[in-house]
């Protein structure tokens, strides 16, 4: 089954207190089995995730980095990777200058599995439809260089499909696969967005719909500090 | 603009010799522009990296990984998370039993991005088309959850996008934006193929053209060991 991949043109700056389903109903056909998958500055704008900084002040912006962060992995000089309260691991807690208005940062959602039921819940409520929602964040990782968007959050949706126990080509049974579908799904949705077109949102048609269950990004993907070689 | 993610169905079993680009050209209708993702596995048996190993031999397996790594990172019960000659860190320095015949081991291409030129280069021989070309395989990663798909190579597609100077949508500088598109098109293929759905290519129609340039991923992706805050 082909997947389509659609970006959602023409969404307005978002503020505060605005209704992401609504909006995302004004400017996208989406339909039943859909995938939407819209950003966390835009999440973060509309649950007013936002906070003044002083812009000419540089160690404004490092300190707010630094009380958003839970554990400091590194630091190499303006750089910080931290965990952050929610446990993801990421450049400066997530806190991001990009895309908001000069003097303002923004933070990264309270709970962004709540913020894509939010969503999910809403398009339901006005449209009638049953979609998944995914909120997609742009993170770095250790050993390749270059950033990929990753799941903050999701719902209606898997964030990690089990094939253990499914048989190879060969009938041998494949002891782990675990695979990551709402990371995979945000990375496909950012091939039509880019940081800086004004795309803020994209539409995943044609996913499996085994996979439109109800997920939860920290439930699934958020990796315990106990559990992880390396922390 | 929207991008499909079109699966290759009917791919025979693949054996030593045979020339993927023709196979490829009689199971998928390709397009000037497409993006062409074949796993790495199918890509090894073309190129005959297969190693007999004693199925019975549970050291056997292991020692092959040791063998193909260069520096060990972690080791856990079974697991061994080390670093490749290529610069790949990866489980068992991506020496792999599934998906091949009992009694033998895949190793990864040993140049992967002259894997995807060949491939690449024989659909422009044989068909005229211009086509970039992606080797996936499938990574974990530290602090989160689950596998995705990366890219091992590439060729005639950019394997890191560089939006360094572009402007954000309130006409701020974005410092760093290097986006790893290779990597995000193999995840999105991979979300029509499946661990255990025998599909092991995917045609991606429709990204932005100015990405079709030559790449590589060892040279734009493989972070070297002294860059690396993680190593």
């Amino acid at each position: 089954m082909t997947i389509s991949v659609i970006p959602v043109a023409g969404l307005p700056q978002v503020q505060p207190g605005d209704l992401l389903a609504d909006l995302l109903l004004a400017h996208a056909s989406i339909r039943n089995g859909d995938v939407v998958v819209i950003t966390q500055k835009v999440v973060s704008k509309a649950e007013n995730r936002l906070e003044a900084v002083d812009p000419d002040d540089p160690l404004a912006h490092k300190a707010i980095v630094e009380r958003e962060s839970v554990r400091v992995l590194r630091r190499r000089g303006d750089l910080i990777v931290s965990e952050t309260a929610h446990g993801f691991v990421c450049a400066n807690a997530g806190v991001d200058l990009s895309n908001v208005e000069r003097g303002q940062v923004a933070l990264l959602p309270l709970d962004a599995d709540r913020s894509a039921r939010r969503i999910r819940d809403g398009i339901r409520a006005t449209a009638g439809l049953a979609v998944g929602v995914i909120i997609s964040d742009t993170f770095g990782r250790p050993w390749r260089r270059g950033l990929t968007d990753v799941a903050l959050g999701c719902a209606g949706v898997a964030a990690v499909v089990d094939l253990r126990g499914t048989q190879d080509t060969y009938g041998r049974e494949l002891l782990v696969t675990e695979v990551a579908v709402a990371d995979e799904i945000a990375s496909a949705a950012e091939l039509v967005m880019g940081k800086s077109s004004g795309v803020a949102a994209a539409i995943v048609r044609g996913v499996d719909p085994a996979w439109l269950r109800e997920g939860s990004v920290r439930a699934e993907i958020v990796r315990r500090y106990d559990e992880d070689l390396f922390r």
